[in-house]
């Protein structure tokens, strides 16, 4: 009887025994390479040695846009807007005899979640049970909704806190790889895939540092201004992949969608679980005239103090 | 008689013919540098080899922040406002077997003229009497009002026709040179004080190239976050600072105020009439522990289109 | 010779002797009725006494609602918007020990323009060249756009004026007259045309008061919320139908479109000239069933300062 | 042994068996008046007959105001804000040979929350541990947050449920009453006052009915557009007068504050639990001139969908 009880109250303890989640280590927590209070995430591998070999790059000094205008009707995700006005044109004045006058512009949008958009760490979070039964949502290094929730941006993991990206990047053209304009909507990219379009382009894996932006060409740009390149589905990523860019420790990736598929596996896998932040909707129509794959890369997301994400000017600099 | 009363007629018609503005021709237009369709202006004298001397600057690769975090209650000028939300945390999900959960930022706010902003070619413009004898306010490059209104962002000389900057930054340490903290709130910064704060980083004027960023520290950044930063008199360049400015073609000043003064003639002058565009509300906290005061500089200003200026991360690389 | 030239003078200056505008007097003002300061046009007509003959019609003391619900996605005229959120969800909170939480929403839009609107004193304006040659807008009862322009809000004619609507509405059943259910998009209503729709619902045209309402069905309604409703040409009052409504001395008139045309008369000859006001947008789903056409009519404007316009609920007490 | 565990067993499921809150059935749900679906709570109250009760009151026909405008700067609580702006003055046009020009207003703002607001069944919740263990935040009517949330607008108990409120009200001066201009800021009106400020004003408590509106004078409108009004404490309803509130059912109370307290029972108990809304930073500077007390009161709340509360005109007709 007794040995009955004890083993009916071990059954019932079981779940709060195996549950390992707690706000200090769970599954993706804390960061392994980083610790505990980091919110930076990828963009710590741009150390200065990383950023000189960065400068010594630049051969010609040619800047290549690598991003698409803001603008009103632009293609945007789901109930997102954006908009833009003059307040009163002009804004202020005449002032002085000579009558001087000055614009200001009035944006309301979901500013780091609109056209090319880079993804920060307070961006994506999952469903996580702690060991004290309580279910939460947790985010980039562990940090629980509790601790991130305000009416007026994040209390943590902003993305004011990831560095600038001053780095190397390597171009990885897939369309061209598989010789087409755009790769099928459905398709899901191998890590086959990507290691022939390295070595189409004259490049090794073994040459891949950390702190490196992969930026990922399915062709997808060609529907921009389009609606449908916000909503229909594209190629993205498979496990092996995201496997792989996570063993090569980039500070971030990038692609002319959001390489991401209905699993949304590149969101929790690279950016909530490893910091490798995710630079989306790029255009590639400049760069996809250049024979240089490798490049300066520059992407300075705004010190927007609690903000999921940023717009930005991502370049490429030759 | 009719010698007077053609003088008379005469009389009548002078102004006609000693006003000399038109669409084509006028006191700051067209751009003599970069022709009547530019909206570019100092940005581009930042050609590819500008590109390749400034990246040849970097020598430690350690990057240096250059500019405040945006947040809410942070000093603005007059009306303006910034505001950010997170939409009903999470915005959206949770979605899939585990849980994903997405947020959003939504930010309302004058984006491009609070906090560190960017001023670009639609934000200053000018009372000017046509030839025709009608009034209008005219901008950078000759571009009058009517053809940049529109209430959802200038239709002409938007933010996003300004190149990125990627150049020499010239830091000049006005307060420095003046031995104070923070130059006194009425200062009219002379010539002199200029040529002396040169001198005194050991560095001569025919050091200064086309295409340079020219950023003064006046001490006022010592104020932030305080409300006063942004309502109370600042030091500002004189006349002769301005025709000097002029005269050594920079792409953009930077300064941690707006380096103007009660006659605006910085917004005019400097912005308006000749393209150099103004970086204002800089952060020189951390520039000011630093010996070196040439560096490669970044700023890239958002494809805001029809936007009257930008916000940013202003960086130096070391 | 001195009789051609002073001829010559003469025709030189005949435009500035016909043109009688000045800001005092000019084609549409000093409002005749209501005196050059005034700003509440047509809702003065609402008398205590006209209150107290409205309230004496409510019969049954069943409201029907009139307007439509405001929701994102509703159809939008031009490059209008209309955006809310929840921040953060809860906004506030929990508080004290019971863990209290409060919502807020957070609306971004032309929100006087946008679904049933009413269009105040400082919507409409038109080109007015003054006897000083100078050109200006000019909105209702002579106010120009130099008295009305602030960046936020106008000066002067801001829908805050207006007072409330609390009067006789008069339903004319121009679609039920021509026994139709919407009148075909271009249909130009004529005065026969509203004559014989107050005839069939057993009403004389000498019954209308000055201050009633004047609220025209045309079947409009039916597409809503297909975004045809604000894009696609709908029936109009012809300019007989203008001339009588304005005969008729209404503080307002409503419908469910505009009830204008291309020519834009509505909107100069009622609302601007003759602060006639003019509801946009209502929905006659719920009047189409009953049979009272003579009903107690409420809608109170927001008093939103500097606004063009205002939101509302429009609603009748049978 | 046996017993001792068994005991134990019982002990730790306790909680369980005790709660007994479910979606179904919770402390303050299903609404014992309306029922489990409703979302208009105290409005329900205004039947045709008590609308047409209302309609006799009216004696004058003169429309006394009882709400503040609504202004950049106005007075808010916390964190909100309010923010208007014309779009480029003109917004449209000029179109057409005479030159028409329209102009819209965009509003940004907690709209339903700001300046004299009405507070609807979406805007106040309480932390319930349900019988599965799960805690949640539920609002008017045992909806939880589970239904209600979303990132454009709440699912359920938007204030476009809430029926225009037309009834009569009920103008209760406790600030008269008690021989002051404004009660003090810490004051608890009690029972007494209440029956006190009746008493004084010829009423008695058994004239109250179902449906009415309770009006709430404490004075503090005086301190309008001071901010304080929105932050300093303000006196409010005891326990007591809460309690006498319910069992009068009004439709709705206001008051010229919040007239809650630190405990946030006014927010609680009538608005949450009852659904008796809540009028907030009504205007009495015009009613105070009054003599009568007793009027038809009206109030449109905006049927702004998903929105937690609602700005408005609200009017007494005496």
């Amino acid at each position: 009887m007794l040995t009955r009880t004890i083993l009916l109250l071990l059954l019932l303890l079981l779940p709060a025994i195996t549950v390992a989640q707690t706000r200090e280590k769970g599954p993706w927590w804390p960061n392994a390479q980083w610790g505990a209070e980091d919110a930076a995430g990828g963009s710590n591998w741009i150390t200065p040695e990383k950023v000189v070999r960065a400068t010594a790059l630049v051969k010609t000094g040619r800047i290549i846009e690598l991003g698409h205008v803001y603008e009103r009707g632009m293609p945007l995700n789901g109930s997102r807007s954006f908009n833009i006005f003059i307040p009163s044109f002009p804004t202020h004045g005449p002032i002085l005899e000579r009558g001087v006058v000055f614009n200001d512009e009035y944006v309301s949008a979901e500013i780091g979640q609109v056209g090319t958009q880079f993804d920060g760490p307070g961006h994506v979070g999952q469903r996580v049970k702690m060991s004290d039964g309580k279910e939460t949502f947790v985010f980039y290094n562990g940090v629980p909704a509790e601790e991130m929730r305000s009416p007026h941006g994040l209390l943590r993991n902003g993305v004011e806190n990831v560095k600038p990206i001053l780095t190397r990047g390597i171009y990885i053209d897939l369309a061209a790889y598989k010789g087409v304009a755009t790769l099928p909507g459905t398709y899901e990219v191998s890590l086959a895939d990507v290691r022939g379009a390295l070595a189409r382009q004259g490049m090794k894996e073994s040459d891949i540092e950390p702190g490196d932006a992969l930026l990922f060409n399915i062709g997808w740009w060609r529907l921009w201004p389009d609606p449908r390149i916000e909503s229909a589905p594209h190629a993205h990523a498979g496990r092996e992949v995201i496997d792989w860019i996570i063993a090569r420790k980039p500070s971030m990736i990038g692609s002319d969608s959001n390489f991401d598929g209905p699993e949304a596996l590149v969101h929790t896998e690279l950016t909530m679980k490893n910091g490798i932040w995710n630079l989306e909707n790029m255009d590639f129509a400049l760069m996809e005239k250049e024979k240089t794959h490798e490049f300066m890369f520059v992407f300075t997301p705004l010190r927007l103090k609690g903000a999921t994400g940023s717009p930005g000017r991502p370049i490429a600099i030759l």
